[in-house]
């Protein structure tokens, strides 16, 4: 097989370093044809683009846990698409396989870093969610990072969210008593009625302390924080003695033009023994199999279900499409998906 | 032996819970009859009375990690005396001990939680200090919270204070290189000069981010924090991976009438895989003697120095002699003398 001669790939590129949440400015739109793939490479058709709120942090200059994406750059993405080209004896043509392959339609790979993944157990855009790395993401996190415990009481913050929502069906089936916080009564009834949380918050509404006091009288084990500022402030509050607050995200914060916020009640964890502690998921790569193993399980047994919040479009409203992951308007797993 | 019969007891009380830092009004000073001690009691005369930050907390109302001191109570301290009266078989006159007796000038106990220490190893400033909490403090939270490995990098806040040069030269003995963080060019002087710091950073001068990047190039594997405030943020942004923040203080914040301000950069926690983990010291209680008899055996060889600001003065001087705490005019650990 080869490719048609006119093919083309559609691309988005940083423009510009975002202050603030990021605008049209801080995108150029390209595009450029697809050659052959040489000698020991390939040529992957990418169909689903994951959206990720450590997107903005990558945006940025300076060091972090990742080197940020150059201006010109095709944006950092994960995604997954089907092998269209192929001169790698291990990616076959018809291969699906998931990849840091960038917001683009087709990408090229010597095979490094991607991920062969069998179309038929659950749909490429599961495979960037719960078999993905946000489900390894909320794995980690939980488990190891949070050390969780049977039967503790877990609270997470944008519990509606990909991580969140991974995140609180993983608690429950350690049969923890789970609580989550989100944005509007919608998100909440979902979390209680489909997922089965024991208790959601919404933020929106009334005194986030009291509430969290409400739903989990005893206090709180593990605080697994999406969402920084003042729900980071409010589960600090609540740590019972040896407590532990997972770091995953902020995502009220990455958009902040004023800096970020830090936690006012971090001295919680002086007089609850307790600690917070962050992590990054690629470091557990040589556990990945261990874990998507024993979730894949879950998920064919149906206690752990794929939550995946799938736009449909091109890739030139990826820009459009991140803006409404930080308003929030995702239930479960954010992709864009560009083909079928 | 018996007490004189006109033995006065000189206390000081709270009187109000203080809004920022605690003038004469916070304060109510009472005498009152000292009498013969019960069966299985003991009277201590008290000779040195213990100033710590944690005071500033306990005036507080509200949860924390110990009771707050109610209002008309004799105000909350450690202190170090003489058995003058006893009816007590393993407390005899003339034994010295110390405890939580509180800011007066003679205490009565059953023994509990009262160490007997010889006056003949240390001077008993020594045993509030080095070979007391303050020491106790410095050995669990290096060791145990901090994960202290040999020769590692560490950065300690509150350097010239009772915990901080304590802190300071343990990691010293561990092979580690310290840098010490302090207010004023004299406190800096004496840590480098006479404790053998390897740098100290006058907080007061300069970039404070800039001094810890130039004094630890390579990073920071465990921040010490007793301070807070911007010195807590510089200290976050200058973590290795895999590093420890240690939180045993706060003492910039403690009097901040607007609440106590968060570190911006707590997510440096997540992108350098790194914790922040808080403790009391009072939880280590079961491995006191352990630590006491190593800090001894290092206090002997010559390794650890015990450095004890003493003021000397009466019951009354309490009130000032805790603002010096505050205004950071000791060096080392501030005691008050009250008697020989």
């Amino acid at each position: 097989m080869t490719l048609a001669p006119d093919t083309v790939n559609h691309q988005v590129r940083l423009a510009a370093r975002p202050s603030g949440t990021p605008g049209p400015e801080s995108w150029d739109h390209t595009s450029e044809p697809v050659g052959e793939p040489a000698d020991g490479r390939f040529v992957v058709h990418i169909s689903h683009i994951s959206l990720d709120p450590a997107m903005r942090g990558w945006m940025n200059a300076g060091r972090s846990y990742i080197a940020p994406v150059e201006i010109g750059d095709v944006m950092r993405a994960g995604a997954a698409g089907e092998i269209v080209a192929s001169q790698h004896p291990d990616f076959p043509v018809g291969q699906h396989v998931t990849g840091t392959f960038g917001v683009q339609s087709y990408a090229e790979s010597d095979g490094r870093g991607v991920v062969r993944v069998d179309a038929g157990v659950a749909p490429l855009s599961t495979f960037l969610g719960t078999l993905g790395m946000t489900g390894l993401t909320a794995y980690f996190g939980l488990f190891d990072v949070g050390a969780l415990k049977d039967g503790e009481t877990v609270v997470v913050s944008g519990a509606a969210g990909a991580v969140g929502n991974a995140v609180g069906q993983l608690a429950k089936i350690k049969g923890c008593r789970v609580i989550g916080i989100a944005g509007g009564p919608q998100k909440c009834k979902w979390l209680v009625d489909e997922l089965g949380f024991d208790a959601a918050i919404d933020y929106r509404e009334g005194n986030i302390n009291k509430s969290i006091r409400a739903a989990a009288p005893d206090g709180v084990d593990v605080f697994f924080d999406n969402v920084g500022g003042e729900i980071l402030d409010a589960g600090l509050a609540r740590l019972r003695r040896g407590g532990r607050v997972v770091l995953c995200g902020a995502i009220s914060q990455y958009n902040a033009e004023g800096g970020m916020t830090g936690p006012a009640n971090y001295m919680s964890l002086l007089v609850n023994r307790a600690r917070m502690e962050g992590f990054v998921v690629f470091d557990y790569a040589s556990r990945y199999g261990e874990a998507v193993t024993e979730m894949a399980g879950w998920l064919a047994e149906g206690r752990l279900t794929s939550h995946d919040h799938v736009v449909r479009g091109s890739v030139a409203d990826f820009p459009d499409t991140l803006l409404q992951l930080f308003r929030g308007e995702n239930t479960g797993k954010l992709v864009l998906q560009i083909a079928d």
